[in-house]
Order: structure tokens, then sequence, then C-alpha cells
């Protein structure tokens, strides 16, 4: 990053957020999303100062199992003095921010309602009306640690469970289903405490969420197309059913025009996980009997694999835990294309 | 298994070789494929006696990472009575067998000659003279560990290395030289005690070795086509360059006649390793430098993930570890399928 | 055992019971108990006939992290024709089992009632009529398997946990207040569904739970001194109030005669678990955060490494999860010494 | 730390060396080291500027395995104007550094010598004359990442291992022997290449030495006794023969002045390691053969306890991989003691 920006490609101003995956385990005791936002953060404070630097969200996702490549999206947004609409959508971001959570409402319908807010915000920010045109958000979500959990306890506050690794799953899935009441794939009166991470016929299509420790708010990241926007990017979506569903990700990448000869592939995220049934195509998979290893990382492995092979790119953004984001074993896949040259890009 | 005995669905005695994948972690500490050899022998001694139950390669695989299903290859084999040959080359198999090796000989210059002559033996079962009609090599051999090689320190003998994990690859190594030696693939005369699990541009394109710690000699099965054999099913196979090398794959699926109308999949066979270079498609991995997880057991998810979203079944063979089994960070990958309906079947 | 056996040493008609440490992860995936159990049965119905094979209590505990050695604990007893009572007590055993449970039972009251009513009729085997000369008792349990809990949801039956590792837990804590109750530490009244796995001030001071995959029933076995018996072997035990509680070592060991010049140590059994608070003596750990290593693996190592440091011997059985087995993050320790020489013995 | 800054009870201007235990896995991608030095320096150049922030020791070791408390330990030195010497030797501290390493001098004999010079130099900075009264090295030093490695083998340089696990190995054993050169334990023409890490006869009773990822030279912290110290802290050490050798803890502890009345216990140092022979007191143990486990984390979790339980506190420092450090299997253990108050303290 440090190079790209005293080389001039690229202006920290611009930078509106900063999607990376990290090498630690993707699971509680992963310092490596902590130590990564902790240089980011120094660099950019450096250059931008402590306010605007607040302003950039940086999202971690640790886990790069099998082939995939630690590696940093970096997303950037400048007004172009063309407030003209254009003839073809181009993609646009957006980002939003909950306030800081109680340990009480991580996993319950409260978390929920705020993710939803900042959603809506978020597309605001990325001048984004039709849901239809969102094709990616990413939610970066507290989980409970021992020592928050032990302090809600302290307060005699009942937390939704006392399994650090468990409230990654309850914070993802709460904030997937916020995802999805902005958008209207879910309707916000069905929703109560107990069909969190339970009704999983409840998922949106395109919310991602990924858990930390180092943060008590969620963060919100829209992608999606828009008139207003210009540039040579484009975004779009399907939904993996499990995770070797390699017929969703071809048609993502043809809806994003892939395969074209002027389209070249820029970046994929996906989100994996082990197929709570048991099974993958009425076949038996071991992901959930493993003792040594965590689910999480077993899919990630997976769906990073298949889309590799698919893009001839291991550099690739695939994070794990796919609670009510996307259907019960499956999980939103989208992929960015780029017709020419373009002010986003990926460095690692 | 004593399902499909009991049901009259397979014959005990036309039984060749077993081929299974088991759901431990594949390294050293694997109990499940001793578990399963244990259980396998016992059926078989029950139903044919000791004598020709001994005569039954069982080749367990651990290590089920990702989709990957726990399942067993049943190789059958039946005399039809009808020695012309026919108008097409069909699936046939033939078995080799070590004697026992010494611990000094593990991972050197005598395991390659020992299953060279055990490959051409096992070629000469299986009726095929042409080299290039062999299209899958599989080799199960010993690693060292502790107790042996405690027992070798006490002769005063020294062994390729004194790491039990280590000698896993060597001895993959030696025995995936052997099978290319008797194929013509590789020269004796270029392999010396320094060339085994160093030079990486000498390797078979289609054995595959796998490591237990139940068995002292080495077995060797060999698969390929012949006039001689009758039947529907067919094998082909490809060399992958890398972990996620779809196009390999869908060469050997081609080759075996896949997606034409009447071909349907059958199985298919694989060899996953980390990339020693730590990049694939110039992309830093981090599988050589993850404490946590060993590089087989993130190399067998990726592997897995890849075939299997191909086929669309994730009951297929990946064994991890593919010293001199195709070019480095690559592996052999084998393809059977069927016209009709068959003798040979899989299950789990 | 063969060898033990071979030599006369051992008459297989004596074995009441055999309790192992083997070498796998001690979680759900771990093959090494059942290959255990797999091989000790066919080698007892090979001697003794399937019949009395069947009536031997094999117990086995996988996890032998840091220095605890596999090995066998071997428990026979022999009538000597000597009926009248001795003047000093001595070890005694006694065995019990429970119907088979159906996988709604596990983890419930219904396997709290079923194991006390085993307990004490392996109490009466073991000619103990005081409670108080009850000094360890073993209980097997089963775990819900993937397979078994969906069969359960197949039938449209609730089960206690979804989660196979958690099951454990469960079974094992159920199991333990089983026995308590037989011995009156708890009284069956106070506990409902509800108190398991949640009461943790109900706690047996000398039982000890393992679950394992690889049976559906509960087993009981009940160590105790006994006027009834004669033998050099006798039997001691504490509480350990954490891990490091090395004065509960000291205790169970003095209490059992072990420091006086011609009392030697024949065998120590605890159970371990990591401290539920995240806290021992008030400093925080890291075993319930780390997501690469289960807290029961972290918490043999310590409790086997403690006791293997105090008697200088690291052939000790330490078995992890301690629910209800002793005070949260405490447990049993039973401690077995010898005066002379004796009947029971120890091999790997 | 900011804590006992803001507080006044320590000066910044003071603090020598932190050495910390870290919840990583203490391996090759361990980021919590680099997080805890990333943040520790930070705070130390807000309060002191870069340059004296630069001259402390930040020594950060991973693995916090069993009962082991994540903490710092600050080191802390006041120069109190009075030069004469006092009645009796007190604790006293020194810093050394080595320039940068070349990737081909780790592991090899040029890294012994400059780890020498660098003791040297810190005993001067301690003021301690007699190598008799040094009784704990702490080496901190590189590893060879694959980045590093390929860089070497790009300029086609030789390094001693492509094995970044083993190059832990190799640093740390070589840092070692440095050490000990430097306090005439080893005479360092017996010392080449090929000595390091083989000749296990080879060892220092006093260093211990961990090997990371954040830094490419060496950091030699040694502590001691000395006259010319004054203060309430003494240090004295013994060797560890195997994991579970709690006499050397009695006997350093003792040395120490631990268990008199007025003295107490402020902090033990150990190295731990999984015995290379596969045994510990006779006993097989399964360290080396555990592919889900690596060895050090084991050895950790033992010695961490064997510790905690003699102390009765978790808060210590047990730092893996002892080659050269202590005999094979075994390491040097040091204690701290108190008799009153004091300017040194432990925080966490």
């Amino acid at each position: 990053v440090r190079d790209l920006l005293s080389r001039g490609e690229l202006s920290a101003s611009d930078v509106v957020a900063i999607l990376g995956k990290t090498e630690g385990n993707g699971c509680v005791n992963d310092y490596s999303r902590g130590l990564a936002v902790h240089s980011l953060s120094a660099l950019f404070r450096e250059v931008l100062g402590a306010d605007d630097a607040s302003k950039i969200l940086l999202i971690m996702s640790g886990g790069t199992e099998g082939v995939i490549s630690p590696h940093l999206t970096i997303v950037s947004r400048r007004a172009d003095g063309a407030p003209s609409e254009g003839l073809e959508k181009a993609l646009t971001a957006g980002i939003g921010r909950t306030p800081e959570l109680l340990p009480e409402q991580i996993g319950r319908r409260r978390q929920v309602e705020l993710v939803a807010a900042a959603t809506r915000s978020a597309m605001r920010d990325a001048e984004i009306d039709d849901p239809g045109d969102v094709h990616f958000i990413q939610v970066k979500c507290p989980l409970l640690t021992i020592e928050w959990q032990k302090d809600a306890e302290g307060h005699g506050v009942a937390t939704v469970t006392d399994d650090t690794y468990k409230s990654m799953a309850y914070s993802r899935g709460a904030s997937a289903l916020g995802a999805g009441v902005a958008l209207g794939e879910i309707d916000l009166s069905e929703i109560d405490d107990g069909a969190i991470c339970a009704r999983w016929d409840r998922y949106s299509a395109v919310a991602s969420a990924s858990a930390g420790s180092e943060l008590r708010h969620c963060q919100v990241l829209v992608l999606g197309n828009s008139y207003r926007a210009s540039g040579d990017l484009r975004i779009a979506h399907d939904v993996m059913h499990d995770a070797i569903d390699i017929e969703a990700i071809r048609s993502a990448a043809s809806r994003a025009g892939y395969r074209e000869a002027s389209v070249e592939f820029v970046q994929a995220f996906a989100k994996a996980e082990a197929d709570p049934s048991g099974r993958v195509r009425q076949r038996r998979h071991t992901m959930l009997s493993d003792s040594d290893i965590n689910p999480t990382r077993h899919a990630r492995a997976v769906v990073g694999g298949v889309l590799a092979s698919f893009f001839g790119d291991p550099m690739i953004y695939v994070s794990g835990g796919a609670e009510h984001q996307g259907p019960s074993g499956g999980g939103p896949v989208a992929v960015i294309t780029r017709r020419a040259d373009s002010a986003h890009r990926s460095t690692h």
C-alpha cells in the first residue's frame, strides 16, 4: 500500500475501504487481522491525519486456507466533477457504521436493526437507490471475546452464548439478516431473537459478514452498480447453493461480462461454510466432526480452490461462516470485472 | 461392503483391491486407516478364509478434508470365459507386492528398484503389455515410525531421515519413481539416493503413492485399458500442473469419454501437494507456513474441491503428497467412466 | 497383552476391565480408541470365546498430550477360595452396564438414572457396601455422532445438542451425575434435564467419564477397597480444585500410603478440564479461545505433566472433560499403590 | 503497561527490556508476537521518542498452551547514585544486539560468533564480570521466512534449511551456543556448522532462545546477580533434565531463597522441548508423531503446568524449542525472588 501511495498510483484520500485476507486461522485467536488493521491504520494516520484515516473502512478477514493468497482489495472513489449520469452503470461503493454494540445485543434482533440502518446509510453513500443494483455487502462485526462476555456476566447481563467461537456465528448471522432487511430480501417483522442462526431459510443473497475481536461496532461496505458512477469496473453476483456450485460462479461471472474478449477478471468475493446437513450433493463430508480443524477452515479451502480454478487466480476473497448469507451450506458470490484500466486495484 | 456381498451384488472372490479414503488426518498419527484395514481384513477372512483374503490389496488413504467424502472404491475382476479380444479396450487391473523393506531402504534407490519390479508384475497380472495403456498406479508404502526408526538406530543403521512425517515423503517419492521406471518414464540409471525428493523434474505421470504405518512392504495396483478385458469401464489420465489445473481434469475426463451422452462418471483419482515454490499461479500461498494444519491437508482440500466441482460429486479419491508424482506442485489425475452397467462399483 | 497372556503372567479369564490411553486427539474423530477396542476384542474372543470376551469392560480414552504415555491398565480379579475377611482392606473392582441408550436420552435425566443403576450393580459386583470405600468410578459413555443425531432428527426426536463435540460433554456430565447419585453424593430429586452441564456445584468426587463413538450404552467400572478383597493393592482419592492442584495429588497419594518406604506407585487416574471461568488461580488462560487446539487437549497436557512430575512416571491415566466430575475447573484424582507384588499390573 | 506508566509506578526511561508471552501458536504463523511488539513500540515511541524507544529490548515469545497466562515481564533499571558495592548481590540486567544477519548465516557458526559477542556486550552492560553470576540469557533471533529464504535462493545462496519451521530450531540452537561460548560453557573451536542442532551434548545451562519472523538480527538480554546492583530481587537457576524434572525447579527455587519466610516468588523462566528420544523417563511419548499439534506446543503445556503447580502461579515464562539450551529433552530454569518491595514487576 505504501508503495502504491508513494508511486502516486493511489491517492490516500480516495480510499473508501480496504478488504483484506490475512493468514491467521480466521477463528477466535487470529491476531493477523489485528496486526493488519494496526499497520494500515498507522499508515493512513500518518498520511491523512487521524480524522480522515478513521473514516476508512478496514475489513480484514482471516484464513487463507489452501491456495487463497493473502492480499488487500483497495476500494477507492473519486468525485470526477461529472455529475451527469453515464450510459452504462459502473461500480460504486458506500460505507456505513453502527454505534458500538452492547454485548447482550450481539446475535440478537437489535443487531439486525442496527445493521439494517447502517446498510441503508451505506447505499445512500454509494448513490444506489435500487436494491437490485447492490451486488455485495460486506459487514465486519464484533465477536464476544471472553473478556467482553465476562464483563457482561459481571453486570448480570445474559449474552446469546458464552462460547466465543459460536458468538462469531451469531454476530455474522444477525449482520447478514440486517443487510437483507435493508435490501427488502427479508421482512424484519419475521425476525425475532429465536430466528437468528435457526431459521436458515431467511437469508440475504449478497451479504457477507466477518467477525473479529478488534471492534465492537459493525461496519458496512456496499458495492453495486450505478448510472451515477463512472469507470470501467462492473459487479454482479449469484448465490452458490453448496461449496462446489461452479454453475453459480459461472453465472455471476457471465453477468459481469467475464469471457467477453475485452473484459478481464478483477476480483471475486464469496462466502463459505461447511454444510450443516453433514452432506454435500448427498455425499457425507467430515468437516463438522474434525476436532483438529475448524469447519470454516475446511470450507474456505474448498470454495477458494473452486473459485481459483475457475478464474485461474488464487488472489480471491473467500470468507468463512455463511450464516444467513445465502442458503444453508452455500453463500453469495460476487464478481468484479474491468473493461479497460481503472482506479480500483488489488495488491498484496 | 458386507451389504454388497450379502445382496449378491459383489462376489468376494472377485475383489482384487479396495482403495479407500478414511477420515483421519492422513498424517503420521492417523488410526482411521488402520481401523479400516483391520475391519475389512476381518470381513474378508470370514468370507474367503485367511489365504485368499490376504491376496486382496487394501489401500487406505487418510484425509477427507473439505468436501471429500469417505468411501471405498472396490476393484473387482472376473474371468468371463471369453478369451478372445474385444473390439474396444476396457478397464483392467493388476496387483503386485514387494518383499518387506528394511528401514534403511525406505526413501532410497533400493525401494525404487523393488517397486519397479512389483509394478511390472502388476502389469503382467493386468495383462497390459503397452505402458501407454497404464493410466493409474497406486502404491501403498510404509513410513518410518518412531519405533521402526529407533530399531534401525539400535542396529547402527542410518535411515534417510529421523522425522516420521518426512519419511512419508521419501517413501512416496521412491515409490513413484519406481512406478515411473517400470513404465519407462524414468531411467533407473539416473536415479541415485540423492535424486529422491530432490530431482523434482523426474516424475511419473500416472503414479500415486500413499504412506501408512500399518505395513512394511509396498503394494502396487495398476489400472489401465486392454483389448483383452471386457466391461463398460474405461480409464484415462492427464497431469495437473498445479492444484487448480481444471484444464487437466477436463482433458482426462474427455479422454475417458466423459460428456458424451451415454458416458457417466464413475471415479476420479488425483494427487495433491502444496506447491513447494510457495506460489500458485504467481500468487503466494500460506500452506507451507501454517503451523496448525499440515500442507498435505490444505492441498487435499483444494484438489478435492476442484475435482468435486467439475464432476458434481464429492466422492472422489484425492491423496496427499505428490513427490515425483507429476510435476512439482501438481499431480496425476485419472478418470474412470462407464458406458452402461458394470461390475465395478463404489460404495461408502 | 498377548505377551502377558502367553507368558502366563496374566490369565485372560481373570480380566475384568482394561482402561487405556490411546494416542488420538481424544475428540470426535479419534479412531485410535476404536482401533484399540477392535484389537483387544479380537484377542480376547480368540482366547476366551465370544461370550466371556464380551463381559470384559474395555474403556479406551483418547488423548496422550504432552508426556502422557499410551498404555493399558489391566484390571484383573481372582476368586481365591478364602472367603474370610482380611485384616486390611484391599483393592477390589466391579463392573456394570446400562442398556443401549436412545439418542434423545443422551445428556438428559434418563442417562443419570441408568448410570446410577449400573453403578449400584457394579458396587455389588465389587462387594463394596459402603460408598465411602469407592475411590474411582470410570464410566464410558456414547456421544451423539452425526449419523446417530441425524437418525434421531429423522424420527422427529430432539436431542440435547446437534454439535457432536458438545454431546461428549453432556454425556460425560450425565454419567458423572449418575455415579454421584449412586454414591449418595448427589440427590436425584435435584437433577432435572436443565441441571446437566449447568449446575456445576453438583458433582461427584470419584467419577470419571469418557465419551466415545464406538458404543451406544454406558459401561461402569468401580474401584474401591474392601475387607473382602485380598492382595497388596490399595486405592485412595482426593479432588483437584484446579489443573495445578498438587496438594490434592499429594493428599491422595498419602492416603494411599505413598512415600512409606515399602509402598510403591502403581497408577493414577485423573480428570482434566480447561477452567470454564477462563482463569486459573486468578490468571487468565487461553485454552478456551484457542481455535487450533481443543480445550480438553490443553487440559490433559497440563494435568498429565503435573501428575507425572509428582510420581516421576508419565504412564498415567488422565482423561479430559470433567463435567460434574469434581468442581468446575478441577477433577477427581485417584492413586493406586502396592505393598509388594500383585496380580494387577500395567503394560503398554 | 500504559496504566503502570500513567500511575507513575513505572518510569518509561528505566525500562531495559520486556519479555512477553503472547497467545499465538508460537510457531511460524504466529502474528500475536508481531502485534504485541507493534503495540509496545508505538507506546514507547509516543512516551520516549523514537530513539530511546528503539533501545528497549522487546522479546515476545508465542505460545501460552495449557495454564500459561499471557503476560509481560518488564525489566527496568535505575542508576541510584550509590556507586558503592552492596553487601549482597542483587539482580541486574544488561542488553546486547547483533547486526542484521544474512539468511545464509542463520543456524551456522557465524550466528554463534555474533551472539557470543552480543552476550559479552550485554554482560558488560549489566556490570557482571563473573560468568558464574549469569543465571538467564534470553536471545530473540530471526527465522527464515519463506520470503527471506526465496530471496536468498534468488541470489544463489544456500540456507541451512528451506523449511521455515526447522529454521526456527537452527536459529535458536546457534543462539544458545553463542551464549554458551560467551560464558565459557562451550569452546568455540569445537563448534562448526555441522555441530549446530546435531551435537546435543554441547549446551548452555542458562541460555533461552526464541525465534520470530519480526526481526533479522539477534537481541540478547542477560540477567544475573551483582554486588554492584541493589534492590530486593535475586535470581538463580538450575537445569531441568526432562520436562517433568521438578527436582531442578525445587533446586533453582531454593538457590533463589524461595520458601524462606520473607522471600516471595516473582517470576520463573524455562525452556521446553519434546524429548527427541521419543521417551520421557523410559516411557514413550507421542509429541513427535502428533501431526495435529506441533511438539513445541505440547512441551510448553507440560513444563508450564509443572512450574505453575510448584509455584502456585500460572503467570510464568515458558518458551519452546530448547536446542542446545540444557540437555536433550530438558532445558534451563531460572527463578527470580523478592525480599521486600521492588521496582521490577510483572503485569499482563
